[in-house]
C-alpha cells in the first residue's frame, strides 16, 4: 500500500515484451546515423507565444473542453432545481478544481455580495448574533481538505446499470481544501443553552434548503466557509458562505448560508423527511442517514475513457472515500469481484476526503469486469449491489455505495453493466 | 502549532470586549420583540436562480474580479520573456488554482496539441527513446504536491522595500497537486549508462530554456507531470507536459517538455550561467544554487489587504515554505522582530509544499512592524535581509528570503517598508 509504484520492475520487463512502439533498440539508432530520434520530435516553436498579461484569469486550454461538469436533460423537470456532475473520468489526483465540480441546486444559484452577506446566529443561544462577512473574517480560521458527495450519487443505479460514465454514476462529487471557521467557534459566541440539541441551518436561496444537524457534529468538524482550493467559492458553490459538513451527504453542506438556528427537536423539514431519507421495501423510509459510507470508482478506463491501445503495459486509476474517516484500502478486480488485487494510493490520504489509487497492470487484451472495492480505517468493506438491494430494496434514490462493474471489451471500449 | 485554534478563548473574551458591532445582547433582543434580528438580513431570494447548464466550465464571480494574476510593465522589456505574480493576499489556505498561478515565459506560452506531442530521452542510454502523449499515460503514476517558486521572487527587495504588496514581493510562487510519472521510471525504461551524471532538459518553447540538473537528483522526486490540481495542465503551466522538481527553483520546471538528454557534465547553458546565478560583492557569481531555502510572508494584512476595522480581533495569516523539507514552526512578530509569537499551521504540512500559517490576534489600534519567520525541519531558520546582505551584497536578483516587513498603520493601511 505504499506510495512508490511496487509494480514498477515488472511493469519495465512487460514494456520490453508488449510495449510496442515504446522501445526503439540503441543498435537500429547507431545504424541510422548521429540523432534519428530528432525527426520524430517537432521543432521548437518558432514564434513568440501567449505574452504574460494575455489571460490575468486562465482557463483551460481548447484541447480539453470535453472536460467539463455536465447535465443529463431528463433527469430533472427543470434545470433550476437539478443536478449536473463532476467529469472524474478525465480527472487525477484527488483536487476537484471548482470550475468542473459538480453542482446540486434546488432553486438555482444566486449571486450574494460580500457588502450585504449576513450570517444569523438565533433560536436557543444566550446571543443572538448577526454576522457581516467582515465580521466574519476576524474569527479563527482552519483549513481541512473534505469531499463533498450528493445523498442521490449512483442513485439512478438502483435499478440497474443505467448512465454511461463514471461521470454520471459517480460525479456528483467533489473534494476541495476549504478554509473557513469552526461552526464550533460562532455557536460558543452565540451561546448555545442547555436545551440546544440541534441546528437548523438555512441557505438565502429561494428554495432555502434548509437542514437539521445534530448538535454533536455541528461542535465537531463542520466549518462556515469561505474559500475553496485557496480562493473565493464560486458563485455556484455558495459565494460568500457555505457550510462544510465533512463525511455527511451533500445536501447537509447548506449554500449561500443565511441562517443557523439552534432548537431543541430536529425541525424535520421537506429536505429531510419527503426529500434525502431512504425508501425501503416495506415502504417505510430510513431517516437521519447523513453519513456517506465508503465507496471507491475505476474513473479509467471506464465508459468515457476507453481503453485506446492494445494489450500490454496500462495504469487502471480512481477514487475512493469515505464519511467515516480515512480509506484503508482499495482492491481492484479484473474478473467481476472473483479475484482481487491491492491497488496503491497514491499522494495522501486524509480522512473523509478522496484518495486516489493506481493499480499498474498488464493487460493481455482480453475483456475485463472491473471492479474496485473500498475499505475504510473503521474495518468497513464497500458491499456489492446485490447484498444492499437484499436489504434495502430498489425504492431509494439514495446511499448507493454498491461497487460498480465496468465490462472492457477487447477493442477496449467499457460499458456500464450489472453482474448476477 | 496545533491545528486548533488555541487561542480561541482569549479571542472570544477580547471580542466581548472590544467587537463593538459584533454582539447583541439577548435582553436588548427580548425588549425589541420576538426576532428583531431578521430585519438585519436580506430576504430569501425571491426569483430562481442559475441553472445546472449555466457554466459547463466555471470562472469567479464577478465580485472577485480583482484576485488575479498581475504584472509589472516596466519590470521587463517585453511581456513575452516577463513574470506575472499570484495574488496570494487574496487567497487562502494551501493550493493556488491554475486560474491565477503565476506565469514565468520566456519566450510567450505556446499551445501544443497531445496528438502531435513526443518526448524525446536521448544521450548516454542505452536506449533513446521517443514517447508520445499515449505512451507517457501507460506509465506508473503518482500525486505529490509541491511548491514552485522562480528563484527571482522577491528579486527587486534586495535593494530595499520597493514593491507594494504581497502580490508582487512574494507572488511568483504557486503551490498545486501534480499527477505525473517519476521521472526515474522513464530513465530506467531508456537505461541511464555509468558515465551518465546529468540530464539537459528543455522545452518545445523558441527559448527552450534548457537547464541541467544533476542525476541524483532527477533520480529522487522528480516527476514528469500532465495534471495539476486534478486536472490538466493549463497551456500558460506547460500543457501537455512540465516536469515538477520538488523544492528547487522554478525556472528548472521546464514546461513543454520536448527533450531530457543525458550527459556526463552539465551543459552550463545560458540559463544557468548568465541567469539563475548570484552576483556576489566581489563580483563572483554563486551557481547551481538550486534549493528554495525556508521562507514566509504575512499575506494579510499586506499593503493590498488592508486592516478595514478597528481594534479588536483580527487573523494574521501568511505562507510558509523550504525546499528542504517540512515547515517545522513559523513565529510572527508585530514590533519588528524584537519579540515573537508562534503561529498556528493550519491544515495538512507537506514537504516543499506551501503551508498556511494563522495568528489570532488582538490588534490594540497602535502602528506595528509585522513579520513572519520560517523554521524548517532541518533547524533552519529564515534569515533577516540585513544578514542576507552581509554576506551576498545587493548584486543578485536571487534567492532573497530574507524577513519581510510590513509597516501597519493606524488607519489600519499597510506599507513595505524596510527596517534598519
Amino acid at each position: 500500500m505504499a506510495d512508490e509504484p511496487t509494480s514498477r520492475r515488472a511493469f519495465l520487463r512487460q514494456t520490453a515484451a508488449a510495449g510496442a512502439g515504446l522501445v526503439a533498440t540503441a543498435a537500429a539508432l547507431r545504424a541510422e546515423g548521429a540523432d534519428p530520434l530528432i525527426a520524430q520530435v517537432q521543432d521548437y516553436a518558432s514564434a513568440f507565444g501567449a505574452p504574460v498579461d494575455a489571460t490575468p484569469y486562465g482557463l483551460p486550454i481548447r484541447h480539453e473542453a470535453h472536460v467539463v461538469r455536465r447535465n443529463v436533460e431528463w433527469l430533472t423537470e427543470s434545470p433550476v432545481s437539478s443536478i449536473n456532475f463532476t467529469p472524474i473520468h478525465a480527472l487525477e489526483g484527488t483536487i476537484t478544481p471548482q470550475g468542473c465540480a459538480f453542482e446540486r441546486h434546488h432553486s438555482g444559484a444566486i449571486e450574494l455580495n460580500k457588502q450585504d452577506y449576513r450570517l444569523m446566529i438565533n433560536g436557543l443561544v444566550d446571543r443572538p448574533l448577526v454576522f457581516t462577512f467582515a465580521d466574519l473574517m476576524r474569527f479563527p480560521r482552519r483549513v481541512l481538505t473534505s469531499f463533498c458527495e450528493c445523498a442521490a450519487n449512483g442513485g439512478m443505479e438502483w435499478n440497474g446499470a443505467q448512465l454511461e460514465g463514471a461521470q454520471f454514476t459517480h460525479g456528483m462529487i467533489h473534494n476541495m481544501e476549504y478554509t473557513g471557521i469552526p461552526l464550533r467557534v460562532l455557536l460558543e459566541e452565540a451561546g448555545v443553552q442547555p436545551a440546544g440539541k440541534w441546528i437548523y441551518v438555512e441557505g438565502h436561496d429561494a428554495s432555502s434548503n434548509g437542514r437539521s444537524i445534530p448538535l454533536d457534529k455541528a461542535m465537531d468538524d463542520v466549518l462556515v466557509a469561505f474559500f475553496a482550493n485557496g480562493e473565493a467559492l464560486r458563485m455556484e458553490h455558495g459565494y460568500p458562505v457555505r457550510l462544510v459538513v465533512p463525511g455527511w451527504e451533500g445536501n447537509m453542506w447548506v449554500k449561500w448560508v443565511r441562517r443557523i438556528g439552534i432548537y431543541a427537536n430536529a425541525v424535520e423539514s421537506r429536505e429531510e423527511t419527503s426529500k434525502y431519507t431512504d425508501l425501503m421495501p416495506d415502504g417505510r423510509a430510513r431517516k437521519w442517514t447523513w453519513t456517506m459510507d465508503a465507496k471507491s470508482v475505476v474513473t479509467s478506463p471506464s465508459p468515457q475513457a476507453p481503453i485506446q491501445h492494445g494489450p500490454g503495459p496500462m495504469v487502471i486509476t480512481g477514487l475512493a472515500w469515505s464519511g467515516n474517516g480515512k480509506i484503508a484500502r482499495v482492491d481492484v478486480s479484473t474478473d467481476g469481484g472473483v479475484t482481487w488485487t491491492p491497488a496503491r494510493l497514491s499522494g495522501d490520504v486524509k480522512p473523509k476526503a478522496l484518495t486516489r489509487f493506481h493499480l499498474d497492470y498488464i493487460w493481455d487484451g482480453s475483456e475485463m469486469l472491473l471492479q474496485a472495492r473500498a475499505t475504510d480505517e473503521t474495518g468497513y468493506v464497500q458491499p456489492t449491489k446485490a447484498a444492499l438491494r437484499a436489504i434495502r430494496g430498489v425504492n431509494s434514490v439514495y446511499h448507493n455505495n454498491g461497487i460498480q462493474t465496468w465490462w472492457v471489451k477487447v477493442d477496449g471500449e467499457v460499458e456500464n453493466v450489472e453482474i448476477a
